[in-house]
């Protein structure tokens, strides 16, 4: 049986799979959260974060410290994470949102490792496109998160939230766009944990994408059908495009009725789905 | 075979357990890392920590809003998460820091739950006495954490560290007390996710220990012996007392050359000691 790796998205971190492993592992899952690069126990936060006193006007320029991080980078430190974990035999890698082009790009280059690749409301760019390119179609045009945005990814390096603020219609904003299902307890809790730079350079990374490759891994996408970050016809493209890609391979859907965090509004419903994924292998 | 359930200590969440649990479950062993009452998903972070601008002088005054949070509210918590991921057979518990008067409260009352106690540089006090009351032995007294406190937990209800503060000989006092043996860059990135106010009422609640409840199940206490947080000699006092009240279930030792924070320093050494423990259990 493989074991499940699980992948957070963008500021988040290994620990918003908090509230879903006890229910895999009490299915008997072997189960490991894990952190992408950039995040969790491998982030850098800028100084505009940590400085004291805050000033919000010194927030959109700093170069971000996470500015270097790859696509190439996020993809070795993942594989290295399923070869430990996995004990060099394949592992089913959950990845939400933006670690979906870290998952494909693993996926392409190394399908022997990867048993089941699960999408949950995750970039799931075509060949040689990045996900960046998928945050400026017509369907992404109303996502809450893009105005949240702080300065330009081009110079920061970074894709930037301001969670040191105390600007109430801001830290609304993010709950809208993040938590609109959430207990607010536990998402002001979460909120605390986040880490205000993800790295650009994993959006902006592309993949080529064969048939042998990515094209072989057996794959489920979770559509989120009430998600305002990245949002359902989005979802529902990246399904269209990677079925007519490979046609051979269809994705298996799975809906949720669920914001952009169903690990905190619904863990043991998403446990419910992830539990068989990859099972036999 | 059991599931490992671990338990983090003060101010910091299941996050801290990110470099184990690969190793862990490369092992095979079922492993769930879970927050404790106030901590990680279920942190209430004070006023002075997120409101802008930061006003150092506001730091020792607020009573914590994790003030009324219980011995007895951690202990329901963790019996929850061990019920739900060992499916309500035994799983084997492991407790850092000031998680180990929570441990002991369940293995009491739920003796049937816990295969096996591990106590990971831990409080482990006897029957009716608080783990409050052994940070004020003389084996104590050159602890570095209790210098860094702010505020009267009496006042507060809370023990609190200003992880927002940019003072540069804080920051190094911090690093120093929990951080010592760890990577630079990972004890950053620790620093951003530790949460400034835990629950007094932990470290203040009392058990009574009884021969058929904790005292009947096996334990092991794994000593850090270069710990500047809780003393090498008042880890060694725990083990000592806890011998002498239950001569008949006496305390396997294992020594680690460590800081209060294996799990960042060590992580591959300290999982080869989880992974067997209570392992045919």
């Amino acid at each position: 049986m493989s074991a499940l790796v699980l992948v957070h998205g963008f500021w988040h971190g290994s620990w918003c799979w908090g509230e879903v492993v006890p229910y895999t592992v009490a299915a008997g899952r072997l189960t490991v959260a894990v952190d992408m690069a950039g995040h969790g126990l491998y982030a850098r936060r800028p100084r505009w974060f940590t400085e004291q006193p805050y000033d919000p006007e010194t927030v959109t320029g700093e170069v971000s410290p996470v500015a270097d991080v790859t696509l190439d980078d996020a993809a070795e430190l993942l594989t290295e994470q399923i070869k430990r974990a996995g004990g060099g035999g394949p592992v089913t890698v959950v990845a939400h949102s933006a670690a979906g082009p870290v998952l494909t790009r693993v996926a392409q280059q190394t399908p022997e490792l990867v048993a089941h690749a699960v999408y949950l409301t995750a970039y799931m760019p075509p060949s040689d496109v990045s996900a960046a390119a998928y945050t400026q179609i017509p369907e992404a045009a109303d996502g809450l998160v893009g105005p949240l945005l702080k300065g330009d990814p081009a110079q920061t390096g970074a894709l930037r939230l301001d969670f040191a603020t105390d600007d109430a219609a801001y830290r609304q904003g993010l709950y809208e766009a993040f938590y609109g299902d959430v207990d607010r307890g536990l998402a002001d809790a979460a909120s605390g944990l986040l880490t205000p730079d993800s790295p650009g350079g994993i959006m902006m990374g592309t993949t080529t994408l064969t048939r042998e490759g990515w094209g072989a891994v057996p794959r489920t996408y979770i559509v989120c059908t009430n998600d305002q970050a990245l949002r359902p016809a989005v979802q529902e493209k990246f399904i269209a495009e990677a079925d007519a890609a490979f046609p051979g391979n269809p994705t298996s859907v799975v809906r949720l009725d669920a914001s952009h965090s169903p690990f905190f509004s619904m863990p043991g419903e998403l446990a419910k789905i992830l539990i068989p994924l990859g099972r036999n292998s």
